[in-house]
């Protein structure tokens, strides 16, 4: 679909605008959004400021052409992707840290700013900002927000959403709005902040936002327990968190993800389940990790090492490769779509289990690692996704293992968004009724389905088989 | 204004439904509401299930009959007052505990649930719900999620909606659903579960949630500490959260409320400024106290009395006591509309000061008091509230306050939600296309306005100054 954006020519904006094939090649996709399915928005605008998005955005609204902001592109769910053209509306440029408030423990930054920036701004301040997701080093604060993003810390800290203070928003007629106070909390009217948190440009543009920080700790710890068995493992988490276990992070890989890491890194990791620790304090660490230790020992832990600094680093290596060495495993496997499916940690053993049991069921080889602490779990199903038959079976393996984790009590994704991926999982999840709910806010807040059309619940509902058909 | 809700005794329903008079004037008003401002309901229904909810609701809406929520009725902001008659929806009988989990570090309960008997019946399995308000021990889970409420453990624990996984509500049609996820946490589409959190029962009543919980601290120790000045103890304060001081609850009281402590229960508390502290650990407790101390010493500290148990309480009653000592201190003078302003951490002390020249300015006496680690700050003017020329005073000095509050990039209600009392501050607060937004979520969700009417965002603008003015 092409749209004629040639008014953006006419607008007075402090950014560019561009139409080379090279910048429309660079705002096809995301992360999440294979070659064969992206598709090239007809102009992109590097935004300046919120007076360029609210520009850009009213002359869209007025001529009904999609506007589908962009930030670094780390999406796994094609969250960016301008699936019916359009602009794509780059905010990357919006890069600057407004004010740091140390006495105030907060920091407001405009939206392109990069999840480190943030936290080498602050690191002269003795301050941080906890939340980041892994992609913290490349993607931004807007992008985190829009997602509803979460990380390795979010067992300790909880989720990005939750250090959101305010923000600026752009919404679909170009009118500005703030949502939130600075305060650190608040009772005052409708959370519309909250609505717009996750909402993936939907509903709004996020161009800034003033964030909540933590004091940095004084101690930090980490480091790797194996386990003989992916159960005893993944009990041995679920007994550490109900206990109450203070950890800052707590990730698993399992057996197969092991393989994979050894594969890539030509290391002799043992082959078995993993977990991968790291304690934050501000003292009387090594007695919270006596206390996680006793615990695990319980559950037949063969060994765990833990020490600090760069040898802690090294310790975590096998985690931080996991995607790398996925994707270089088997040059003839695919990685398919990415699983994210969250559950009460109580239900994380069975879901790990569940795993197992379909990767057998359907004869593929799905390795796991994940979030633990908060009964996050990442599968990839590798398969080759040039053969029809097999990617048919592992398309419903992927699928299979979403519905397991909703009767778990769980969600079909816990810090992705859903983006095109997921959209026909979102009546499975949440009901016709509330899915019907959040398309009446949609089509309210934009009337006209500027905003990212097509993402989450698209206006019209018949739309999406069809897309999705194509987009997976 | 009344309504004929006689159709109310074709419903088929579980729980009862009262026309008498004493059942009328019980659900007239809340804590927030002055007799003169109560407002009678054409009928009382208590309700005993989500399908009684339903039922009640789906008929009213099709009669455009009103339905205001009401559970414990401890709203300070005429919440639950029944401004525009119709039913008063009696959710109290809903009081059942479903489901405790302790493996999942969660509890299903009713809306109508008691705070403290959540917490009771958690105690044999060493858990707690931590973010309770100070009336925890009157109000019900669904008031306080109806309310965004927070209370004095917020500044370590979050506030109440941090601690909500997911719900079920009956919409303005009548229709269920479940939003939010028992998963720890989701990306999952519209964040639904938060629009309606704070949202006083006007765009869907809560008849169910899921809580998360969190182990019970080990260790809890705490006490008073007394200030020379205020501004001493708003710098204490200030420092210790900023400096990452792991505290449970800090409250303040001024010298003025230490009057009103002291005249209520005779007691000879020196008359200064007070921090009241608690600390929870599982160990370290006695490092943390002393991290404290030493920058309480910094601001001129003059006393600091830490105990545990019985002693500990004993050291907190002229904190706990504030609400009836104002009451109780001069039977002429009324307390006037609460103050509930909540300013970034950094800006407490010029809040705190702020409240002295206004008091100063306006020739009132005007003790404040408040949840000063989350920036939260109550305070009464009390007034002669008979007198038309002091009412009128003392109703400026409090507006002044929260225009204050505002411009230290506060907000005007940090836990008790807007009602009928603070909507006149709500365009000042968020401008007029924020509200508008907000009325057009409302317009969307409940199209026929039946759902606690008048409250937070009025369908018909125009009303607002109207209502107002006759009910402050």
């Amino acid at each position: 679909m092409t749209h004629d954006c040639s008014f953006l020519d006419n607008l007075d904006l402090d950014g560019d605008i561009s139409w080379s094939q090279s910048d429309r090649e660079n705002h096809a996709g995301d992360f999440g959004t294979s070659k064969t399915d992206e598709v090239e928005p007809d102009a992109v605008v590097f935004a300046e400021s919120t007076t360029d998005v609210s520009r850009v955005v009213a002359a869209a609204n007025d001529r009904g052409v999609p506007v589908t902001p962009y930030a670094a592109g780390t999406g796994l769910e094609a969250n960016a992707t301008p699936i019916e053209g359009g602009i794509s509306l780059d905010t990357t440029q919006m890069d600057s840290i407004v004010e740091i408030g140390p006495n105030d423990l907060q920091i407001e930054v405009e939206a392109g700013v990069i999840g480190d920036d943030v936290n080498e701004a602050l690191e002269r301040y003795g301050l941080f900002f906890p939340p980041l997701p892994s992609s913290g080093s490349i993607s931004t604060i807007g992008g985190m927000i829009a997602t509803d993003a979460s990380g390795q810390q979010t067992v300790k800290y909880g989720e990005v959403a939750d250090w959101v203070l305010e923000l600026t928003v752009v919404l679909a007629d170009g009118s500005v709005i703030n949502v939130g106070s600075k305060a650190a909390k608040t009772s005052s009217g409708y959370n519309i902040k909250e609505l717009l948190i996750g909402s993936e440009g939907t509903l709004g543009i996020i161009t800034r936002a003033t964030l909540q920080l933590a004091g940095r700790p004084e101690q930090i710890k980490g480091g790797r327990a194996v386990f003989p068995t992916l159960t005893d493992a993944t009990e041995a988490i679920s007994d550490a968190i109900t206990a109450g276990v203070d950890v800052a992070k707590i990730e698993l890989i399992d057996d197969q993800t092991a393989v994979l890491a050894n594969d890539y890194s030509d290391t002799e990791l043992p082959e078995k389940p993993m977990i991968f620790l790291e304690f934050h304090a501000d003292h009387g660490i090594d007695e919270e990790i006596d206390f996680c230790r006793s615990i695990f020992n319980a559950h037949e832990m063969e060994h765990l090492t833990i020490a600090s600094g760069a040898e802690m680093e090294r310790l975590w290596q096998a985690r931080k490769d996991i995607t790398y060495a996925a994707e270089s495993f088997d040059p003839d496997l695919g990685l398919g779509p990415p699983g994210d499916v969250t559950v009460p940690i109580g239900r994380y053993p069975e879901m790990i289990a569940a795993v197992k049991t379909v990767a057998e069921e359907y004869d593929l080889f799905v390795p796991c690692f994940g979030h633990a602490g908060d009964g996050n779990l990442h599968y990839l199903v590798l398969a080759d996704y040039d053969d029809t038959e097999e990617a048919a079976r592992a398309l419903e393996a992927y699928a299979e293992l979403i519905k397991r984790a909703l009767d778990l009590d769980g969600t079909i994704t816990g810090e992705h968004g859903i983006g095109v991926g997921k959209r026909k999982f979102m009546e499975l999840e949440h009901g016709e009724t509330a899915v019907e709910l959040m398309r009446a806010i949609k089509q309210t807040i934009d009337p006209k389905g500027i905003l990212n059309p097509g993402k989450i619940v698209p206006l019209t509902s018949g739309s999406d088989d069809e897309t999705d058909a194509k987009l997976i």
